[in-house]
Formats: C-alpha cells, sequence, structure tokens
C-alpha cells in the first residue's frame, strides 16, 4: 500500500445493510402489481424508470418511492388502485428508517484503526443528504470518523473534491467500500487505493466490470481491514 | 456593519422564485381532490403530514410528492384514483424542474460584490443535495460563489460548522436571505449579522416573529445589497 493519508468508507453496504431492505421493498411493489405482469417484468420497469428519473431525482429511498409510484401507475395504465399505492408506498417509505446497525465487526475495527492514530477517518457516502445523516445517527458509529461526507454521486470529480478539502493527493487517498464502480474504480483510475469488500446483495445499478490492480485488496469481511492497515 | 469576512447568500427566494411554483403545486393538490374537502382544508391537511415527516423527508420537492401522495389517500379514504394521484404527482414532480432564473438585479449585484475582493462568497442552503445543485447549475450563479454549502436545515449548529470550516467567527459572517427563521435568527443569536430580504410569498414553515437588532439591516431587493455593503 502506498503512503496513505485519509481513509475514505463508504457506509451503506459497507458499514450496515441497505441493500436487502431495498430488495425486499422491491419484492412488496411486483408482488403487490402481479396482476399486472410477472415479477420480473415489473422489477423491470421499475429499473427502467429509477434511470430516467437519476438526473433529477438521484439516489435514496425518497427517490425509490416516487419511482415505484410512476411505475404502478404506469404498468396498471392508471388502474392501479389508492390501497395498493399506499401499501407500496409505506413499504418504500420504511426504507428510511432501516436500523443501520454496524455489520460484525465493524465499528472494533473503526475503533481500532482511529485508535492508532495513523489515518484521518472519513465517512464518503452518497445519496440523500438527510436519510443518510440519520442512518449514521443510528449506527453509532459517526465518533469513529473525522468528518462526513455526503454527495449526489461518487465519480472522479467528487474523490478530487475530496483530496482537495482533506489537503491530499489522490495518491495519498484509500477508499474502502462495496461497490467496486463506486467505492474503487474512480479513487484507483485518479492513482489512489482500493478495498474492496463486496456485499451479498448489490443493486444493478452499481455493477461494474472489476479489473486487477496492486492498489485494489480484496477482502471478505470488514473485519479484515485492521490486519491490512496496521500488521506493519 | 461588522468587519465581516464571509457573505453567505441563500438560495431559494433570495436568489431565485421558488416558493411560488411550491404555491401553485399546492393549488393543483387541492384543486384536484375538492370532491374530498376545501381548498383551505386540504391544505392544512397536506401542511401536518409535510410536517410530520420533516424528521424522515426534510425539506424539498421530493418529500413534497410523497407528503402529497399520502394526504390524497388519507382525505380520500383510500378512494383517490390513479389519475387524480398521477396528475398530483406530475404536478410536484416538476418542482425539480423550476428554471431557477435569477430574479432582477441578482447577477450583476453579486457579480459587483464578488468583484469588489472584499468577501468571500458561500452559496448556503438547505434542501435537497442533487436538486439544489441541478437549481444552482440552471441558475447559471455558480460562477460568483468562492463555495457552495448544502444541509438538511439551517440553525445554530449548521451555521457553527460554515463559520469552523471558513476558519472564522460568527462576528465575521454575514448572511443574507429571505427566510427571518433560517437565515436571519440563528446569525444573528451567534453573534453575526444579517441582510433579510423578504420574499411576496413564504412558505408557512418558515414563518417567524421577527425582532428588531443592529445587526440586521432590511432591504427590499437583493440589487440594494451592493449599496449597503460596498458602500464606502
Amino acid at each position: 500500500m502506498k503512503d496513505i493519508k485519509v481513509i475514505a468508507v463508504d457506509a451503506d453496504d459497507t458499514l450496515w445493510d441497505n441493500q436487502s431492505y431495498y430488495d425486499r421493498a422491491g419484492d412488496v411493489f411486483s408482488e403487490t402489481l402481479l396482476e399486472y405482469g410477472q415479477a420480473d417484468w415489473l422489477q423491470d420497469r421499475l429499473f427502467e424508470t429509477e434511470i430516467a428519473n437519476m438526473p433529477l431525482l438521484g439516489y435514496g429511498a425518497k427517490s425509490v418511492c416516487i419511482s415505484m409510484m410512476e411505475t404502478a401507475m404506469e404498468v396498471s395504465g392508471g388502474k392501479v388502485s389508492a390501497a395498493k399505492l399506499d401499501h407500496i408506498l409505506k413499504s418504500a417509505k420504511s426504507l428510511l428508517e432501516i436500523p443501520a446497525t454496524p455489520l460484525p465487526g465493524v465499528a472494533e475495527t473503526l475503533e481500532e484503526l482511529r485508535k492508532s492514530g495513523r489515518y484521518r477517518l472519513v465517512l464518503f457516502t452518497k445519496g440523500d443528504l438527510l436519510d443518510q445523516r440519520n442512518k449514521i445517527g443510528r449506527s453509532g458509529l459517526a465518533q469513529f470518523f473525522d468528518d462526513t461526507v455526503i454527495v449526489c454521486d461518487k465519480g472522479r470529480k467528487e474523490y478530487l473534491d475530496l483530496c482537495s478539502s482533506e489537503g491530499i493527493t489522490p495518491e495519498q487517498l484509500l477508499m474502502i467500500g462495496n461497490s467496486f464502480k463506486s467505492d474503487i474504480r474512480p479513487v484507483v483510475e485518479l492513482g489512489g487505493s482500493g478495498i474492496h469488500i463486496p456485499f451479498h446483495t448489490m443493486w444493478k445499478h452499481e455493477e461494474a466490470e472489476e479489473f486487477d490492480s496492486p492498489d485494489i485488496v480484496r477482502l471478505d469481511k470488514f473485519s479484515d481491514v485492521a490486519r491490512v492497515l496496521l500488521k506493519s
């Protein structure tokens, strides 16, 4: 590993389970609308709506609520009942209250990294400002971070902005996260390093072709991070 | 005025018209649901839903979309048609595409402030991260600001964070905005200064008792700002 000064850490599906709740809300959506099409087809329509809405709505649970309402009206030709819409909306809105319980070993590992005093730790996440802040609050993990940065999307520009506000070069940045597309690829392309910890489920939108690099370490679980970073 | 180093400027209803579009979407909401109650009563129900949703949804157009859907289902006892919901949703979603055309004199005044080189200029707004960024982009005003900060809410804590990240004391901060509650009161309470420029319409949630102070200047229009700040 290079001479790392700042460790940025992704939140959803890296520090706590998020996607499996979204998967379940997607199942509620398609189960509720089965009279209008098969589950896979309904979920494909929803995905299309979400992608079309992305420039205006961005990521997050509120956007899912709106895209689900729109798709339900569309696939039903405007015939879906208010009761069904209400059922779907309640399920999607509950995504704003997921527990954000830290995954096994996460709190201990962050504490160890912090105690080492060797790195600045920044929580770096994309999505809805308030929802992400609320999840961070519920997780109890904010205490381990020097800073929290929430952005609309995580691409090269946002990582360069992060380096700039931290006063480091991209070579001094290490990003830890589950999404190769958002957490690893842009950082490594800029000259930084990544620790990739895939989660057992991932939103289709985050799928990306992966590549090997001496600047990427792939781990099975977050608790392995301390072994990699603090071994020397 | 004190020795101001940083001027923070509110966005919605200070730099461009926002609220009158929200008012119109509120009218579409109540006109569409007139069979379930009178306009004022419907809008009061909507306001209640918005306030109840605030801790989870926060401010902004996406939150309005969701609160309108929920209120429509509630006031109709689950009987509202998908066509009416669709009509309301389309109207609320269009709030994500308001033009954000700068109000008269705004661009010229910002340019004059910037050219004076006497202050750092920060766009300081609350709401939805992506929606606010998109509006700033459409307004063409980003070029006049040294930084843009988007927060969930604008209270004392957020102004203290702003001072801290700008490396100034609250006494060195001047905030310009239309909302006494969000733009003026917290800043003046911290020892800073405010230029209050009321807009012709305001969301009920922003209503607040106002007070006089030597640290508050009240102006009719944004173009008067240069006269106040650059006169000496």
